[in-house]
């Protein structure tokens, strides 16, 4: 069997602008059957809070277009981040990191995050990784 | 004929810095004649609307330093984004890919992009071709 | 020998989030034995300065949370940044580049720098190692 292609990703944003980002590279590349390694930090790690997916929006700089762009993707029945989540997480494709020194800083405790986190873990472990990785990217 | 390298770069920003960054990038990958792919989302597919790269500027953070950090650019006779763009252009060996489902979201027709845009295409064209390369990065 | 892993980040963001980031990213890449390689631009490259890494803040959308996470790192006995900074270039693994042309459009001269730099450098140097290195990331 031939090895899986690997996409790993630093989610350090907690923006919707990001997060969409991160999930839709995150989605396809589950569609296109690839390994894919989702690494949250800082304000990402802050959005694996239970509560915290429904509550991101845009950033200060276009915060003016915040509830513009959340009409227009229920208008477009786009799915939102906990599902597209929830569906990368079905594919048995994706595996979902909480940065452990963030969480100390943020005083996040394991039962605070959403049951989808598959680890706790440091830098090192997604160090090893992405060494290993075809694509790695920060958001 | 040895391959040559290859960068690809996620353009998710729309600010003058990260668009610069981006762009510096590129020009130089194609002075060393690398094959460069930058593939615009979000905030950065916004700004391949006709005339909006001569738009961009600094996010809030800095915005008390856009007008210094243009008149200095224009100073150094530094080329605007646009006209790095069409340089690498003229590289021949740069493409340009606007993120599809972005253009969905901000209700943006190929019509109103730039002509030098190469192709639309959704995240799989960016995950393909970005597997096989020396460099990916997002700004 | 067996050649060591390589981790290239360009470091084009100066709040104190990005760069905990990319620091902690590079601390954990020497304490695995991993060559390192931060390029400074923009942002990144203003904090170079000599007294810019004690300055460094949040960005305005997290600004409100910056006592906060100050007080908490102090409490944690976190290192500072520059601390940081200093820990992997004792390792003998992390090598510093400032970006030469954002140098110029900030009249950053080289006697403005802390003495960690190693090089100063133009995007072409970084993208020599980067098509180099197992894992690229851009903060």
């Amino acid at each position: 069997m031939p090895k899986k292609k690997k996409l790993a990703i630093i989610v350090h944003s907690g923006t919707l602008d990001r997060l969409y980002c991160a999930f839709i590279l995150g989605s396809t590349a589950t569609a296109l059957d690839m390994e894919t390694h989702l690494y949250f930090t800082f304000w990402g790690l802050n959005v694996l809070v239970k509560g915290g997916l429904e509550k991101a929006g845009l950033p200060v700089t276009y915060k003016h277009m915040e509830e513009k762009m959340k009409k227009k993707l229920q208008q477009m029945k786009y799915p939102t981040l906990y599902e597209m989540l929830k569906r990368m997480k079905a594919s048995g494709l994706l595996k979902i990191y909480a940065c452990s020194p963030t969480m100390e800083m943020f005083d996040v405790k394991k039962e605070d995050l959403i049951p989808e986190v598959d680890e706790i873990a440091g830098a090192a472990a997604f160090l090893d990784l992405a060494a290993d990785a075809d694509i790695t990217l920060l958001v």
